[in-house]
């Protein structure tokens, strides 16, 4: 945790806050934060600015809070993945989060296992709770925005075309395809398929969808890595 | 796993292997691979090629193989990373294998908990075993050097410089430093901090030996996001 994030109901006053549960604990056990000390805040949502803790104790933290600074610019990019696994499913949630994405649609594909539309991690609760990790990592206040898709046609047909309109559209997909293009200057739709990759009609759909495929060369990376390369290649 | 990668002790005749334990389960909880097919393998330490599943029962399983490709390129690069928390090092080790860093030095950082040193996931067969894993994701059959240092300051003046020797020399680094460079030509020996970063002596000292600060934007990345977005966007 880089930096403490804070909502509204922590609020006591207009410059006050107290916190208790995770954050609690955080600042006991992994910060060990003393009364006196400052520390990085930011408001969910809002600016960010630092935090002095006027009282640490086992049942809660006070902390008079200042905000005076913006939370980082986010990548200009929508980010389409086929729904990784329930485990990696959390990770490139807060991997999205961490670098920025500023909106991810986790999409339906013929190579997503049926069961992995169970998993409890997909609760509204669950995936906020691992965006907010990834923001308190890399320091950013603002969610991003997190659409989830069960069915792949309707969206790639109805709704793609309009998100991707005016964007670099790009399907991260192997074989003899252009090499993902370096540091693009315009915003850009990414779509990066499930293990094993996106099916041929899959890539069809999404090309007249407006998004064309591109490689990232012989090696088969897991999403979480993927994700993290082709947004650092892109931008 | 994207390649069955096979080891001298597998084999019972030139181009006969018969496998047991984890790569037997595989095949049959996760591949579900039946007789007759065909899958990908790979010669550890040496050729990629093609194995057809002969016999597969709970006791074993038995493929004919012959090997006809090398393993893709390793990346140009020594990796230096001061030692992450136990659960980190162990995908951050995936990472590297799958990604294509032929060396990796694990280094010790004033911000580096002790405690870590002592985790068993240091130990050969433990750092073996995430390597392993890394490969068969990635479809290589090389093994990274894995240089476990456990004092900074000898290494980094002593050993550091012939090791960074006609290399273009780069520490990630926080603050107000160029952006790291993109699509390098050259050798790279690139230093990441430990959480929290590398403190002003050790970017001295790394500076000494021939590395130069550069920054990846405002964001804190953890140590697995930050090492496969420096080395796309360096490659």
């Amino acid at each position: 945790m880089n930096l403490l994030l804070l909502e509204a109901a922590d609020f006591v006053a207009a410059d006050r806050v107290i916190l208790t549960g995770r954050r609690l604990r955080h600042l006991q056990e992994v910060h060990r934060a003393e009364v006196g000390e400052t520390l990085r805040v930011g408001l969910l949502g809002g600016e960010m600015g630092e935090g002095r803790l006027l009282r640490l104790d086992t049942a809660s933290a006070e902390l008079q809070v200042r905000f005076d600074q913006p939370p980082p610019a986010k990548l200009p990019v929508t980010l389409l993945l086929a729904l990784p696994r329930p485990k990696m499913l959390r990770r490139v949630l807060q991997t999205v989060a961490a670098m920025g994405v500023p909106r991810l649609v986790l999409l339906n594909s013929y190579r997503v296992e049926k069961s992995f539309w169970q998993t409890p991690f997909l609760e509204p609760a669950a995936i906020r709770e691992q965006l907010i990790l990834g923001l308190e990592q890399a320091r950013d206040t603002v969610l991003p925005e997190i659409i989830v898709e069960k069915r792949f046609k309707p969206f790639v047909e109805d709704r793609l075309p309009q998100l991707a309109a005016d964007t670099l559209g790009l399907v991260g997909h192997p074989g003899d395809f252009p090499a993902c293009p370096r540091a693009v200057q315009q915003p850009v739709t990414l779509a990066i398929g499930p293990e094993g990759g996106w099916i041929p009609y899959e890539v069809e759909k999404l090309a007249e969808a407006g998004l064309t495929p591109v490689q990232l060369g012989e090696r088969i990376l897991r999403v979480e890595t993927a994700v993290s390369a082709l947004l650092a290649r892109l931008f």
